[in-house]
C-alpha cells in the first residue's frame, strides 16, 4: 500500500476515462436503477411516476454530463474566440426529450423504460416547461443556444434564474386567474448549482472624484450565484453552458439589532434582498460581465495565476450579443470594469468595447425598448450613468439585418416525428443539421404518395391533439375540422380580436343559412395576458364566451368550434404546431419585427394566413405568393391611412358582417348573464382602433373564404402543404447564427465531432 | 425483445439488488470518481476541496441509502410499534464522520483518499454544521437518535427545517457579532427533500358549531415539506429517519392583484409566508401528527387504499415524545385530529392520547417554559385553543425520572480515537454498544502503562488543540499548562461570570509574587449568547478583555492564558473536549435539571470542577465524591441563603481577591480605553446577584486550589482521570433510551443486526 506517487500524480486516478460506457439497454436500466434508488431514495413500492420521470432525468443528465466536461476541456485547450449572449430571458421548454434527441440516445432510453414496465411519453410529461421567458424573444434565445452548440460554437448563454417564470395561465369562468410558476418546487435536475462561482454586484453608493479617477464608493453589495445547465449539439457531442444567476444576500447582510426579534427580522429579510431574480419580468443583468472577464483572464495563463494585464486581445478572445435593449447596461459595465477596475485608458476602452459587443432589435414598438428614470439610475448605479453621458451617442453606428430562424431539431425532429420520418424517407437525415436541403422536397410535392404520407401524418398528429384537448378542455372536437391556430401572446396589435370576429362571422353565417354547405373549421386560440394588460385580458374573457356560445350551439354541431388553449407553453407548442392546418399571422403591418412562430407552423406544413408583416414576409419570398394567403394592407398602406385619418366607424358602418359582430358583442349577446361586459371592446374599437382591425377586417374575411375554398381540395392543400415544409429551410436558427458567427461574431463554425466519452476507442488521455 | 411479462412484473426489475456492492477501497474510489464527475460535474483541473468533500460524501451517502430503503422495508413487513422523538430542535453537527463510523468504513474511506492524494481530514473540516439547535436540549435529540438507531427501535425525529441554524458568533473586538449560519448555501447531501409527502396546515380562521361537532373553518393554509435524514445506528445496519419540516406557501396563496406590480409583490409575498421555517427559534410544531397518523393508516392495510378505522390500536402501534413544552401544541393537535377529523368520541380520543404522548421536561428554570398569550391562540389557532379549555388540567398526571445521556459513538469513538484505541486495547470494543463495559476499566487505573497511555493520547489531543488555538485565534498556549475549559451557552445561572473572577484571582496571585511556583493554566471558555442577551454579551466582551491583558501580560508569560472559542458548535466541542484536563460544571445548585456536556468530558477523562447541580450530582455517585472536585452550597442552602436574605455585598466586603477582582473590572483595569465600560457587571453582581455567585466564590476559589494541587501529581491525577472514564457508562443515551423504550414507550430494543444489501449472500429477495 506504500506509494511513491506524488499527490499530483495520485490526483490523476481521478479520471473520467475510468467510468463504464452507458449508451446501451442495459446500461440504461442499471443507471436508471441506480438512481432511483441512489438518487432519488425510493424502491418500486413506493416510488412515483415523478420519481420514474428524475430517474430517466438522471440517467440521461449522466450521458451529458461527461459530454459537457470534456466540451470544456477541449475548448480550454484550444482556446477559441467565445461568445456570449446575453439575453434577460431563455424561455427554453423542457429538457429531456430535446436531450434524448440530440444525443441520439432516444430510442435506446424508450426502450428500457418498455421492458421496465413503464411509458416514457407518460414519464416526459411529467417535466416541468423552464418557462423563463415571456414570449418570441426568449424562445429565440433557446434556439440559438442549439444552434450554436449544434454549430460547435463557444458560446454561452448567460441571463437571470426566476425563481418563477412566466405564470401558469388558468381560465376560471372565462377570465384569466395567474398562479406563481412554481417550477423549482420538485427540483431541478438539469441544472448545476455553483455557489463557489458567486460574484459581488454593488448598487447605490456614490461616485468619488480621486487623482483624475473615478471611484465608485459605499456600495451595497449582493451576491449572484450562477447555476449552469448544459446545451448539448446535436450529434457532434458538444455541450455547451447556458449560466444563469440568483440573487443571494451576503452573509454579513444587514448585521444590526439588538433583540431575538430584530435578529430573527435580519435574517429574514436577506430573502426581501433576494427578491431581484425571484419572478421573471424585464429586469437588469450587470453581472455576467465580471464573469467572463475572467474566464478571459485565465483562459491564457492558467487558473492558478489569472492576471492578463494586456486587453488588446480582448476583441479577439470575446463577442457580446445583447438581446434586445434588456441587457444594455452590460455597455457601462463592461466600461466600467475596464476603465476602473482594470485601468484601460477610456479610449481603448471604448474601442474594446465597440469591437466586442453587439446588440439585436427585435420590435418596433416604442413600449418594448427598455427605460429607465434618470433618477432612478442615478440612486442605483450612479457610476454606470457617469459612464452613459461619457458614451452618449457613440454607441451603435452600424446596422444590419439578420433573419431569425428556429431550431429544426425541437421544431420538427422532436416535435413531429411522423413528418421527420417521411421526409427522412424521402432525403435522408442531413436536413437535421442543414435544414436547406428541405428544398430537394419541390419535387416531392407532385408525388401522390409523398402527399397522402403527409396528410396521413397530419390526421395522427390532429388526432391526437383532439383526444388531448377533450381530456384537458373538456370540447370534443371533429379531427376531420380545418385546425386553425393563433398561439402567440395576447397584444392588440397581434389582433386576436380580428381572428375572434372572424369565428362570430362564420358563426352567423351558419345561423342565418344552417343548411348551406360550410367547411367545418375548429379555431384555437392560445395565449398568456400580462396580469397588468386589462384589454388583453378582456379578449381572453371574450374569446372563451364566444366560445361557450357557439361550442354548445346544436345547430352549429361540430361544423364550427372556438376553443381557448389554457397555458400555453414551449410544450403546448410542441403538441399544437403538428396539428395545425391553418397558422394565423395578422398582426398589422409593421407591427411585428419577425415572429418565429410563423416559422414553426411552415416548418410543419401548415398554411399561413397573414399580413405582410414580420418574416411573413420573406416567408412569402421563400415559398412563393401563391403558397401562402396574403390580405391587408402594407406597411406604407397603414401609414397612409393614419395620415389620412383613420375612422373605424366607416367601415363598420359600411361592412354588414363586422357590424352584426361588433352589434352582438356591444348588445350582450355573448354575456347574456352580464349584458354590458364587452362595451369597451365595441367602444375601444370604434372610437380608438389603433391597430386597424376594422381597416383590414374585409380582407381578412374574404381571405379565409379562400381558404375554405382550398381546404375542400386536400390534396391541393397538401401540394401547398409540401411546398411550405421544401421552403422553410432558410427559417433555421443555424442559418441565423452561421451569419451571426461569420458577420458579426467574427468566428467560424465547427465541423468537428467532439470523441464521445463512453467510447473507449476515441477517449483521450486527460 | 417481444415480452409477455405484466408491467408488474417487468417492474420487479427495478430493485436494490442488482446494485453492486460498495464496500472495499476500490470500489470507493470508483464511487468517489464517479460522484464529482457526474454528481458534481468537475474534473480534476477544476475540482475544488469542496468539491472532494460532496463527492466522498456523496460516496458515503450511497453506503447509507441501501441500508435505509432495506430498514424501511424491513419495518413495513413487521408493523413494530413507533416511537415519535418531536423536537424543535435537533443540534445534529456533522454528519460525514459519523456516518463513517457507525457504517465501519472509515478506514476503507481513509485509504482511498489517501490513495487519491486527498486528505480525508481537510475534506471533514468542509462539512457544515447542522446547526438546528440552541444547546443541550437540541443536542440531546441528537444523540438519543443515535441511539434509538443503534438499539434497532423504529424511530423517528420528527422537527422543523431552519433554513437558519444557531448563529455564527463572530467575536469582533472583543464582542460577539451574530452572523446568519446559512448552512445549506453550498447543499445539503443528507437530505432527500420530499415534496410529494407535503401536508397542508391550517391557521387563523374561527371554530363553527354544526349539528353538535365543532368546525374549524376559513383557515388559511400553509404548506409543510419534508425532507428527510438518514439516521445510522451502530454496526446494525438499520438507517432510521429524521423528517425536518419547511414551509412552503400554496401555489393558490395571494391570488388578488390587478397590474403587474401587484402580481410580482404577491408572488414575493410567498416568502414572507415561508419565513414560518427561516430561522431557529421558540418555535411550534403542529404538523408531523397528520404525517404519523397517515403511516399508522397506511402500515397495515397498503398504502394503496389508506384506512384504518378503527383507532382501537393507535396507542398499541404509536408512542410519541414531546421534547420539553415547545412541541407541546401537539397535544390538542392530536386530539383535533382524532375528534374533528377521524371522528372518534372525545373521551376514547382522551384516552388514546394520554397512552400515546409523553412529555421530558429539562429545566426549572420558569422562562424556559414555552407560553402563548391566549388571545394569540385564539387569533391563529382558535380550534386548538378550545380544546385546551377542554382538556384543561386532565393531562400530565404521572412524572417519573430519566438520567440524560450522551451517544458513546460521537463522543468518543469519533471525538477521540487515540482513547478508544486504548479503552480497545485493554476490554475489547464492545463498549462502543454497552458503555457500563467501561467499569472493567477500574483495575487498570492501577496498572502504570494503561495510565501512561491515557496521559499520552491526552497530551496529543492537547497539541493539536493548541495547534488549532493558534491558527484560528493567534494565541499561543502552553500544552504543559492545565486545559481548563467551559463551554457552554453563555448564562448568568451558568457562571462563566465565577470562572471568569478566578482567572483574574490567579492573575493578581503572578502579579503580586511573580517568582512564586505556580501552576501552568490555560481557560478556555466558549458558548454564544442570544442576541438579545445583554448582560450575556457583556460577560463575553469582559471575558476577551480580561484575556487581551493577561495573555499579553508578559510577567504572567505562558503560566496563564484565557482563551474565548469563538463559535463554540458541535463539531469544535469534538476537538475541544477529548483535549480537555477540567471542565467547569459551576451552575448554582437548583439551576441545571442535567446538562450533558459534564458527560462528555467525564467520558473524555476530563476531572470535573462543579456544584452539587443537575448531573453533575448523578456523576459524583458513579464515581465516587473523591474522584471529583465538588463545591458551593446545595440546593437547600441556596435556599436558605435567599430565605434568610442574601447580601452580595457582605461576601465582596469580607473577601479581598473578590474584592480586588471586582474593584479591578469596576475601575476599567480591563477597559482602560473605556473606564466604565464594566461598572454594570460590577454593579448587578453586588446589587441583584440572582445566581449566588458571590455566596459561592470562595468555596471555588479554594477548590480551585485543590485542582492545581492534584495537577502537580500527573500519575495520581491520571488514576483519578481513568477512574472518571470507568465510572461514565451509566451516561451512555442507549442506557437512557432503553429506559424510555422499556417504562414509558412500551417496546423492546432490537439486536438484530439487518442484513447489509451489499452482500449479495445475505440479500433476500424483494
Amino acid at each position: 500500500m506504500t506509494s511513491k506517487q506524488s499527490d499530483s500524480d495520485k490526483r490523476k486516478q481521478i479520471s473520467i476515462r475510468g467510468i463504464a460506457p452507458v449508451e446501451n439497454v442495459a446500461t440504461i436500466k442499471k443507471s436508471f436503477n441506480r438512481h432511483l434508488h441512489y438518487t432519488l431514495v425510493k424502491d418500486r413500492n413506493v416510488a412515483t411516476p415523478r420519481d420514474y420521470y428524475f430517474s430517466l432525468a438522471f440517467t440521461v443528465r449522466d450521458h451529458l454530463v461527461s459530454r459537457w466536461i470534456r466540451t470544456q476541456q477541449y475548448y480550454y485547450e484550444i482556446d477559441p474566440k467565445r461568445v456570449y449572449y446575453l439575453s434577460l430571458e431563455f424561455y427554453m421548454g423542457r429538457t429531456l426529450s430535446n436531450t434524448m434527441v440530440n444525443l441520439g440516445i432516444q430510442s435506446s432510453c424508450d426502450e428500457a423504460m418498455y421492458q421496465l414496465g413503464l411509458d416514457i411519453e407518460e414519464l416526459e410529461e411529467i417535466e416541468q416547461d423552464a418557462g423563463l421567458g415571456n414570449g418570441g424573444l426568449g424562445r429565440l434565445a433557446a434556439c440559438f443556444l442549439d444552434s450554436m452548440a449544434t454549430l460547435g460554437l463557444a458560446a454561452y448563454g448567460y441571463g437571470i434564474r426566476y425563481d418563477y417564470g412566466i405564470f401558469t395561465q388558468k381560465i376560471e369562468n372565462g377570465w384569466q386567474v395567474e398562479e406563481p410558476d412554481d417550477w423549482l418546487r420538485y427540483g431541478n435536475p438539469w441544472e448545476k448549482a455553483r455557489p463557489e462561482y458567486c460574484l459581488p454586484v454593488n448598487f447605490f453608493g456614490r461616485v468619488q472624484h480621486v487623482n483624475g479617477k473615478e471611484k465608485w464608493v459605499d456600495t451595497q453589495v449582493l451576491f449572484a450565484m450562477p447555476y449552469d445547465t448544459p446545451v448539448p449539439g446535436y450529434g457532434n457531442n458538444t455541450v455547451n453552458t447556458l449560466r444563469l444567476w440568483s440573487c443571494k444576500a451576503p452573509n454579513q447582510f444587514n448585521l444590526h439589532f439588538f433583540n431575538n426579534g430584530e435578529y430573527i427580522n435580519a435574517v429574514c429579510d436577506r430573502n426581501t434582498a433576494e427578491n431581484i431574480s425571484r419572478v421573471l419580468y424585464p429586469n437588469d443583468n450587470v453581472t455576467s460581465l465580471q464573469d467572463l472577464i475572467r474566464r478571459f483572464k485565465s483562459s491564457t495563463f492558467g487558473q492558478a495565476n489569472p492576471v492578463r494585464t494586456s486587453f488588446d486581445t480582448f476583441a479577439d478572445k470575446v463577442a457580446i450579443q445583447l438581446n434586445d435593449t434588456h441587457p444594455s447596461l452590460a455597455i457601462p459595465e463592461l466600461m466600467r470594469i475596464l476603465v476602473d477596475i482594470e485601468n484601460v485608458p477610456w479610449d481603448k476602452a471604448w474601442d474594446i468595447v465597440t469591437r466586442t459587443c453587439a446588440y439585436t432589435n427585435h420590435t418596433v414598438l416604442p413600449e418594448a425598448l427598455e427605460r429607465w428614470p434618470v433618477s432612478l439610475l442615478q440612486h442605483v448605479l450612479p457610476r454606470h450613468l457617469a459612464i452613459i453621458y461619457e458614451i452618449n451617442s457613440r454607441f451603435l453606428k452600424k446596422f444590419q439585418n439578420k433573419t431569425n430562424g428556429i431550431t429544426p431539431r425541437r421544431w420538427l425532429l422532436l416535435c413531429n416525428p411522423g413528418l421527420a420520418d417521411v421526409i427522412a424517407e424521402k432525403i435522408g437525415e442531413t436536413w437535421v443539421v442543414s435544414l436547406s436541403e428541405l428544398r430537394k422536397l419541390t419535387p416531392a410535392s407532385k408525388e401522390e404518395t409523398f402527399l397522402r404520407n403527409i396528410m396521413k401524418v397530419k390526421q395522427e398528429n390532429k388526432m391526437k391533439l383532439a383526444q388531448y384537448i377533450q381530456e384537458k378542455y373538456r370540447v370534443k372536437v371533429n379531427p376531420a375540422s380545418m385546425f386553425d391556430m393563433q398561439v402567440k401572446r395576447i397584444h392588440e396589435y397581434k389582433r386576436q380580436l380580428m381572428n375572434c370576429l372572424h369565428v362570430i362571422v362564420l358563426y352567423n353565417r351558419i345561423k342565418k343559412n344552417p343548411q348551406a354547405p360550410f367547411v367545418p373549421r375548429t379555431v384555437m386560440i392560445g395565449g398568456k395576458a400580462a396580469p397588468g394588460y386589462h384589454t388583453a385580458k378582456m379578449i381572453i374573457k371574450l374569446i372563451n364566451n364566444v366560445g361557450r356560445t357557439i361550442n354548445n350551439d346544436p345547430i352549429v354541431g361540430d361544423r364550427l368550434k372556438l376553443v381557448f388553449l389554457e397555458n400555453y407553453r414551449v410544450s403546448l407548442a410542441e403538441k399544437i404546431i403538428p396539428a395545425a392546418d391553418l397558422s394565423e399571422q395578422i398582426s398589422l403591418a409593421g407591427t411585428e419585427a419577425s415572429g418565429t412562430g410563423n416559422m414553426k407552423f411552415m416548418l410543419n406544413g401548415a398554411l399561413t394566413i397573414g399580413t405582410l408583416d414580420g418574416a411573413n414576409v420573406e416567408m412569402m419570398e421563400e415559398m412563393g405568393r401563391e403558397n401562402i394567403f396574403i390580405f391587408g394592407m402594407t406597411v406604407e398602406q397603414v401609414e397612409e391611412l393614419f395620415r389620412k385619418g383613420y375612422n373605424p366607424r366607416q367601415y363598420y358602418e359600411n361592412d354588414e358582417e363586422l357590424k352584426q359582430a361588433l352589434d352582438q358583442i356591444n348588445s350582450g349577446y355573448f354575456s347574456p348573464d352580464q349584458p354590458g361586459l364587452f362595451c369597451e371592446v365595441y367602444n375601444g374599437l370604434l372610437n380608438n382602433d389603433r391597430f386597424a382591425l376594422c381597416a383590414d377586417f374585409r380582407s381578412y374575411v374574404d381571405c379565409q373564404t379562400q381558404v375554405s375554398d382550398l381546404y375542400k381540395d386536400q390534396m391541393k392543400w397538401a401540394v401547398k402543404s409540401a411546398l411550405n415544409i421544401a421552403a422553410s429551410g432558410k427559417f433555421s436558427s443555424d442559418r441565423t447564427i452561421n451569419e451571426y458567427a461569420k458577420e458579426i461574431w467574427g468566428i467560424e463554425p465547427s465541423a468537428v465531432k467532439l470523441p464521445n466519452p463512453a467510447d473507449k476507442g476515441s477517449a483521450k488521455e486527460d
